[in-house]
């Protein structure tokens, strides 16, 4: 998906956010700033919105010399969702249908994301999330194309959202998981270290995309994981990113998301805070 | 009110809607946003965000040679709010305390806003203010001040709105009443046009401040409004952009506002969506 006049405003809100976390005064901010309008009008045309947000986030650890501002903020939504991980397990286990169940919380914790403007809180989006109607369903395609599956490749989005993930991923059994995670600190997405830190070794095998920008974006993913992405006969794909960067992928691919931004509401069709699970 | 860092993401949308007004393609939009964007890296320090606003709103009107883009929305808005006018005029003659009521249809009416992100619903707006607990209430102190004064100066804030005000005027009798308006289009703060339209000439007289920004900003306001403004002993200022070009003024300001917006939040120091009356 291409870049919309309508996310220039989002990347100048996340770059103070982000500029913010840095810690950096005012003046700081400000300079951050200024670099990011700088950037806004150089955009590649056709590029999508993860491209432009990974320059932009780029752009900002270099000029405040913080390798990751979100560290503090990642650290905190992973032991939020560690600490309410029994509690959903069990909501999965008295489940009638534990993997629409455990979907379902998948997608509740995809509300973790500071990409997107606005407050959340948790537990509201659970509960939204577990009685609400499908804005895409595509689960039964899912479930079918698990069946048969010698491995699934799971892509990662926000840390603490990788807790949720681990609920699912734990109802995928004995379908072997790899998950995919990136390569380095951008916004809130998840790194090899966030996942560990929310346990996502104890039932994948954590891999990294070898790309550090918030989506998958395959030409500059490493060749280690292209080949197991071109291999794969299931991928579940996670949030916004991901959607916005493999929206051209084939049927092995199903986007996991809520629907966060009017921009992406408009482009797959379902209004702002339906939840997807929809195949490519 | 100096600009705040968080004011920049709405400036950015503000053109973008803006230059969507204009008619302009696609192409056309990209330009106008480019020219913003370059603008918003020389904000002039401790610059108000209606000057800012002004500055914005002649770029777009030059980069696209539309004097006005918000010319049929203000039609619209004046349209609309003039259909319930009737019935908002027996609110107020139902109404046990029919200052209180008209003031609150007043604030209700600042809903009308382009400058703000997000949509919204009159009649909710309405209904909801009719009810709601004053954020900030110094109309004790408004009612009192109007008692003795031989005149009310009104600063209006947009179209549409303008018919709030018409009500409001209506209970100020028997004290005359100068209503003043921007002296050209911005945004879609009201005009002597739009204050026509609005039939506020049959209880107001109808004056320009002489400024085209989104506020009063005195120094750019015509001699004769200055004079008009230093002598008068009531001054009642609509809306976030009186009030951010205003906050120093004395105790003969009153601001009747709706806080729509988490900067002005915080600087007057009542929560997003409050209804205010400041005494300033």
């Amino acid at each position: 998906m291409r870049i919309y006049l309508d996310c220039y405003p989002c990347f100048v809100r996340q770059a103070i956010e982000a500029a913010r976390l840095t810690g950096a005064d005012e003046a700081g901010q400000l300079a951050v700033l200024h670099c990011v309008l700088e950037a806004l009008q150089h955009v590649e045309p056709g590029s999508t919105p993860p491209e432009m947000g990974g320059h932009i986030h780029r752009l900002i650890r270099a000029q405040t010399g913080n390798s990751d501002p979100y560290r503090e903020v990642k650290a905190r939504n992973t032991e939020e969702a560690l600490a309410v991980y029994p509690r959903l397990k069990q909501l999965v286990s008295k489940a009638t249908d534990p993997f629409d169940r455990a979907l379902r919380l998948a997608i509740a914790g995809n509300i973790i994301d500071c990409g997107v403007s606005g407050e959340y809180d948790l537990w509201t989006s659970i509960e939204r999330v577990l009685g609400q109607r499908w804005g895409i369903d595509d689960s039964g395609p899912l479930k079918e194309a698990l069946k048969s599956a010698p491995l699934a490749l799971y892509l990662a989005d926000n840390a603490g959202e990788t807790v949720f993930d681990r609920l699912l991923i734990e109802q995928l059994h004995p379908v072997p998981v790899t998950y995919a995670v990136k390569s380095g600190p951008v916004l809130n997405d998840a790194t090899r270290q966030d996942a560990l830190a929310a346990g996502l070794d104890r039932v994948a095998h954590v891999v990294s995309t070898g790309c550090d920008e918030p989506g998958t974006i395959l030409e500059r993913c490493s060749q280690e994981f292209r080949r197991l992405y071109d291999k794969a006969e299931v991928i579940i794909a996670k949030g916004q990113g991901n959607y916005e960067t493999l929206s051209t992928g084939g049927k092995r691919l199903f986007f996991l998301l809520q629907v966060k931004c009017p921009v992406i509401a408009r482009d797959i069709g379902v209004p702002t805070g339906s939840i997807v699970v929809k195949r490519g």
